[in-house]
Order: structure tokens, then sequence, then C-alpha cells
């Protein structure tokens, strides 16, 4: 074996990625405005640890139907299973089981990676950051209602006011609406209720017709793949379609319907009744249904959630709804597994890739890195020189880099050209023997050169280079950076 | 087995902990003070996975002694193993030579959690952040020194300045002085080397004897337990400890000793060269002896160095130095190993743990969280006038929250005061009838009752509520919290 082939190949493990320059700084920009948001209303930070004991996450992905698989876990020195958090609620969990004196109620966010073994995707990684707010210990439905204001507010000030939606939905109300229809739903340990529940999650790809079918034997798609039914009767899966068929022109008149199809159950009617309560909270605070609507199509993946959850979209413009921007639900028996005493809680969770992805594409935030103003070296006998030029700059708070290594100018600017450098600082002999300094403007060139067509044009604007005194090096850099400001 | 026993206890895994409120909001304040100076200097961000493939990562912690074992790793759904990143020089390696056309000299920062499975202990946690700056594809010593400058700079910004030190040492003078000691450093693959580099490693533990005893056959401490030594002659030792005691007034003086001590070694002479450009570089740009030294007792730990190492220290009031707050070094092979090809790095990592605890002890950062106003509950009939008060402060731009839940105004209180709350808004029956509302000064009081001890004062000053007309709420909270800014 020769050297060559012991080298490893340097690769990303699967559904993992790097992301690097513009892309971050836009995740940054992103991740503070929600930052400033979420501690508007009061909500403090919360760090907890990437590893848990395995048991303290519990086994509550639902997507991989074999929840252990989803999970990275492993151990160390003890004899206990690690693993990696699959979420940020399942740690918020613990660490209110294990802080039991925590002032409540106790509204906290947190922004941190989790993971997942999934088959990785466009834009669906092992790795994905989440930002999540919760309030815990507070049964009221106003905090539930909080929770849908918190992300509309996050919305607007990311700049997307008027073109997403919150879509309300109620764990309890879809049981009203089984109990409705004669199914037991507490008999089979709510296996029915979760397969239902799976049904309902793909009523934007499958529509209402192919919902209707996997709710009773199951459906066989175009490709002829057959996927298992939730096994309702005809009668029972018509009261569940005529549920997901519930609208209105206001929350006020779905509400309505809803408590007409629930009929005498008791866990729907109080499902409804909270719907009635977040209503009240939410068009009190002025968020009205073009902010948030109720839709019985909600009912969000994870099995732990109790009442209402929520769903953030973008309305795309054929009038339908992007893929979850964030999503979430009340779940009240999540600390109880440690504690034992019913602990309430509501919260969700804005997933910031796909919202950033969208963000860029709308142009709504600023991807700019402040980029370095070059300082080039003609020759390293001057060394000394180009490096008090580049602190001079860095000490008026311009980011500047001088050249490290050996290459023509040629080669230099061609450097500066691939890293979006804005201005080049460039002396040589003439400078130096003339107490002056260059100053390229490599975006000007590049402006330049997009918007004229016509070569004597060219020629004429070209100037991009002008030669200062060295004692205004860094007040004329100012100048020409305020000229582009976005680069 | 009851209930009660299957319920898992909560608990943290081994040596990972939470952080929470305000040491988060201090480490997000440290974090972007450091993160601007490095941006300053024309580095620019990098996002790597938390998760690589084992081999990328290679095995060059030394602490463990069994480098594989410091690692935690695991698979998943393919056969190769995983590992959680122990650092994040190795994922940047693994970056630069996936990505041969990155423009060069690439500059980086990283800021990320990295993960050792080591003793925990005080301040010592399985998972640590770094905040990392490199810059790789230059030879240049002006990089080097750019690192001990940007380290300046960072902790200057903390407002550190004149109270820190980064020294400096070099790989190869001190190979350089052990073939002048008559050692041959390649024969046996740099064993002897590693073996002394850890000897000297503990000289701020063990002083000059205790090294000099542990450079040859070992070394038995207080407790009786024995310490294998590196193996050297009583002759070679002694050169080596010559070596540690070279200083001066000047780093140009300590060179000066260093050069006569590596005698007519190769590797050492060209390393005493290395360590006189940075002199002249540091020089110029103005980092003189109070910030930046050059101590032949500075090795650091990892394998990987090639050339000069960095690290930085508080001085402590006796003189001494604190335990390190950033290191780093050039490490000029360790992106070979993927290509084949030299490629030239060099960078340091800020330990922010470590650092952040001494800047909380010298109040020298921020942990002031923005803590909300609390619209208190007086009667659920007024519920959605206390909304509205919420939502008017937030409006504002004042963080506020609405209690959430049933509790007496006492207990309401009690937990303004448990979450370090400023102002208290209150509004019952007298209030509503008067169109006004109370505001209650909750850190006034506690102020009044740090600084006066008679109990007359007190009920003097205890006027720390008052009532104001409705329409002036949110003007009179912004006059209140401007009082005592720092809350």
């Amino acid at each position: 074996m020769d050297e060559k082939d012991k080298r490893p190949k340097p690769r990303l493990a699967r559904g993992f990625r790097d992301v690097i320059g513009a892309d971050l700084v836009a995740r940054y920009n992103m991740i503070e405005t929600i930052r400033k948001v979420y501690e508007l209303y009061g909500f403090m930070p919360l760090e907890t640890p990437t590893v848990e004991f395995a048991d303290m996450l519990g086994k509550f992905i639902q997507d991989t139907g074999l929840p252990d698989e989803g999970i990275f876990s492993f151990k160390a020195d003890q004899p206990d299973w690690l693993a990696l958090r699959y979420d940020l609620t399942a740690p918020l969990s613990r660490f209110v089981a294990q802080h039991k004196d925590l002032p409540k109620p106790f509204r906290r966010y947190q922004i941190g990676s989790a993971f997942r073994i999934e088959k990785p995707g466009p834009g669906r990684f092992r790795e994905f950051i989440q930002l999540d707010i919760d309030t815990v210990g507070s049964a009221s439905m106003a905090a539930d209602a909080e929770i849908c204001c918190v992300l509309c507010d996050a919305f607007d000030a990311l700049g997307l006011d008027g073109m997403f939606v919150v879509r309300v939905g109620d764990r309890r109300v879809l049981n009203g609406v089984l109990q409705a229809a004669g199914v037991d739903t507490k008999a089979d340990g709510g296996i029915t209720s979760t397969r239902v529940m799976r049904c309902i999650d793909k009523f934007e790809r499958l529509g209402l017709s192919g919902v209707a079918e996997l709710l009773r034997q199951g459906r066989m798609d175009e490709s002829g793949d057959f996927t298992q039914g939730a096994g309702l009767t005809q009668a029972q899966a018509e009261v569940v379609t005529e549920y997901l068929k519930a609208s209105g022109e206001s929350r006020k008149e779905v509400c309505e319907a809803l408590r007409a199809i629930v009929g005498e159950s008791e866990e729907g009617r109080s499902g409804v009744d909270e719907l009635v309560e977040i209503d009240e909270f939410l068009t009190a605070a002025g968020y009205d249904e073009r902010k948030v609507v109720f839709d019985p199509t909600i009912v969000r993946g994870l099995t732990y959630y109790t009442g209402p959850v929520y769903e953030a979209s973008l309305i795309e413009q054929n009038g339908r709804f992007s893929s979850s921007i964030a999503g979430g639900g009340r779940y009240d028996n999540l600390i109880e597994r440690f504690t034992g005493q019913k602990v309430p809680a509501t919260g969700a969770s804005i997933g910031p890739d796909r919202l950033l992805a969208l963000l860029i594409g709308l142009g709504k935030v600023s991807e700019s890195l402040l980029a370095p103003v070059l300082v080039t070296q003609m020759d390293r006998a001057w060394a000394k020189d180009y490096q008090a030029m580049t602190f001079e700059l860095r000490r008026a708070g311009i980011p500047a880099e001088l050249f490290l290594g050996k290459a023509s100018i040629g080669k230099q600017l061609k450097y500066a050209d691939q890293r979006n450098i804005p201005l080049a600082v460039i002396a040589g002999e003439d400078e130096f023997a003339s107490k002056t300094v260059s100053i390229k403007d490599l975006r000007r060139g590049k402006r330049v050169a997009s918007e004229v067509s016509e070569r004597s044009e060219w020629l004429k604007h070209e100037q991009t280079q002008e030669t200062v005194p060295r004692g205004r090096l860094v007040e004329r850099v100012i100048e020409l950076l305020a000229k582009y400001p976005d680069g």
C-alpha cells in the first residue's frame, strides 16, 4: 500500500454540511432578530448540553416509526446510554423536572442544534438548528395564544408581514371528533388517534380524498406502493373528513363548526373551548385572521402534544402553504414523566434553515459580510509599512487584512476579487517616493463591467484606482466604503 | 414495580451542564465582542458539523495518552465510525482539504462546541465552546504574529488591557535544543521530543526542579505516586533546563539566549529565526513586551504543532499566570495528511468558559439580562386590559410579560422578585375606576433595603409604588427604567 492509499479522503458524514461566509452571516442576523423578539416577551435564554442520557429524551419521534433508530446514541465511560438531543423540548422537560424551585411560569428560549438520523434530502440535514420558545407552568390558553403572537412578531420583524400565516389545530378536538364517530380513543392506548393523526399530517400533499382513503384501509400511490391505512370504517372516516372540511370566515365560525362535529364528546367540547379562549386572546391583542387561523388539518407529528398545536408557513404565490417554518403545541404530560406531577407547558420551534432559504430568496435578510479591505504587498522590503496601514485601518474600525504570502499584485487582486473585497490598497516605489498610497475600488470596477456594454464606455468609466496622500488613507477608505454601503 | 420506580430521575450526563439566564447573556456578550475583533482582521465565519467521520479527526489529543478513548464515537446507519469533534482545527483541516479551490490565504473563525471524554472537574466540562481563528495557506511568520495581535485585541476589547500576556514558544527551537543536547529527535519517530514536551507542559505546576526530575528517570510526588520520566541523561536534561531558564529584558534578548543554546542545530536556528521575525512584526505593529513575551516553557499539549505556539493567560495578583485562556500554534502538516501536499496553517483558540468566569469575577462583562416588566393580574375579569398593557409596552420596545396562571398579587410579586424583574404593573378596582395604573419599582425597594439599616429610614423611603394615568403607562415605565439602567 503506498502513502497515497493510506490518506483519508476528506468528506462530510452523511446528512451533515458546512456553512460559510455570507450564508452564515445571514443566519446570525436572522437569529439575532428572532432572539430580540423572544426577549421582548420576557423569555430568558437557556443552553442545555448537546449530549443527554438517552432515557432523558424518551421516544417521541414519529417520522421513523421506530423511534430509537432515529437517534444518534452511544456509550462513553459509563454503562448508561447517551444520545444527541433530537429536539430542545425533551431537554427542557428534563431541566424543569430537575429544578423544582424554578419560578413559574417559566418562559425560556433556546437556540441550538438537534440531531436526527433521517434520510437526507434537499434542505434536510441530520444536524439542524432550532429556535425554541416555551412557557412552562401555565395551563392558561393565554400562554398558547402568546406563543402564536411571538411567532407572528418574529416573522414580522424579519420583514414577512402579510406573507405568512400561523395555523392552529387542537389534539383534544381531534380526539373528540373520533369519539363522536364512535372510536374508543382510550381503549387502544391512543393507537387509533395516532394513526389518524399521521394520515391528517399528509393533508397538504394528498388532499382531502387521499387522506380519506388513508383513514380507511389504505392507499395505493401512482408508483404502486401501498400505504397501510388507519382502519376506520366508512362512516367513521366520513366524520373525520367532515371535521377536516370545517371552516369559516373567522376563527369564531370555525369554532362553531367544530362544536357541531364533536357533539357530546367532553374532550372535544373542552378542546373547542380552548380554541375559543385563544381566539379571544388573539383578537384582543390585535392578531386577526390574516395572521392566525384555525385549521383542523394541523395536527403536528410528535406524539407528546396534548392540546392546541401550531404551525407557521409562508403563503406561496399560488395560494398554497410553504412547508412549515415553525411549529409547536401544548405538552402537559412531558414533565410528569419524570416527576409524577402534572406541569402544563406549551411552546414552539422556529426551524431557521428552511426559513433562511426563503428569506434569502426574498432578499429579506442581510447577507453582507463586512468584507475586509485588502492591503497588498508589492515588495517585502516595505512589509512593515503595509502592516502599519493595515493596523491604521483596523484601529479606525475598518475590517482590513494584509495579504500574507508571496504572489504578484495581479494574483493578490484576483484573491481580493474571489473574496469579494471592496477596496485594495496598493503602494510601490512611486507611492513611497511621493508619500502617497493608491486605492483600487474593486466594486466600482465590477459595477461598471455589469452596467456598460460598449468597450469605449467601459474605458471611460474604468478609472477605479486613485492615489491619495498617505495621511489621507483612512479618511479616503471610509469615504469610498460609504459610497456603496452594500458592497 | 410501581409507577414511581419506572420514572427516570432527571439528571445531566457526567461532565455536562446547563447554562441559564444572566450567565448565558454574559457569554453571548463576550462572544459578540470577540467575534467583532475577528472580523476586523478579515476572518470569515465557518460552521462545520458537530459530527464527523472519526478518521477525519485523527488522533491528536495528548492528555489521555490513549487518544481514541478521549473521543465520543459511535455508528449510525453506515459502517464507518462517527465522532463528536474534539476541537475545531481538525474539521477545518478536513474542510480545506475538501475545497482545494478556496482562495488562500484563507482566514476563518469558528465558534462552536467541542467534546472530550475527560475527567470532569471545576470549570472542566465534556462539552465546551471554542472560539477559533486560523489562517490557512500562509507560511509567513506575519500570520503567526497576526494571531497574537488578534488575541491581544480581543482581550483589550473585553477590558483586560494590562491584565493578560500572550506567551510564545517554538517547537522547532525545542527540537533544536534536544539536537544540541545530542538527542536524535528523528530516529525515534519524535517520541523523545513528545515526552520532553509533556514534561515541560507541567512547568507551571512543578517548577524548574520538578521538570528537571521528570526529564530524567521520573519523579515521586508528595502522595508517593511515581511519574515516569522522559529518560534524558543528566547532561541532556541540563541543556533543556538551561533552555527553560532562557530569558531577557526583551523578546530580542530571549532570541539571542535561545540562539546560543541551539548551537549548530539547523532546525533550532530556523526556529529562532521564526521568533525573530515574529518579534519584528509585533514591534512594528506596536505590540510590546507587556503584551507578548517569548517564553521557552510554552509548548502546548497537542502533537500536531510544528513551529511557533502561543498561550494567553491572565496575570494574577501574586504575579503568577492564570490557567490558559487561549492557545494555539502553527500546524503545517495537518492538511497534508489528507492531500499529500503541504498546506501551511496557524491559529489559536479562545476558551471562553474559563475566560468568562474570570471576566464575571472582574466585573468586566455585562450580565444584565433585559428582565421584563411584569404586568400582574388582579382579576381575570380584566384579563384583556392586562394583556393590552403588556402589548403596549412590548410595542414600545420594552420587554414585558403578562403573569400567566392563578396566584395572589403577593405570589405574583414574589415571582417578579425571583425573576429580578424591575417593575410590576398593578391595576385593580381603584385603578380601573379612576383610569389609572399603579407601577411598583421592585429595584428601588431592594436598593433601599440594602442601603438603610434603620427601620424608620426604611419606612421613609419605602414609597416604591406610584399611580399614574393609564395613558401615561408606557412613558412612565420608560422613565423609571432609565433611572437605574443596570437593573
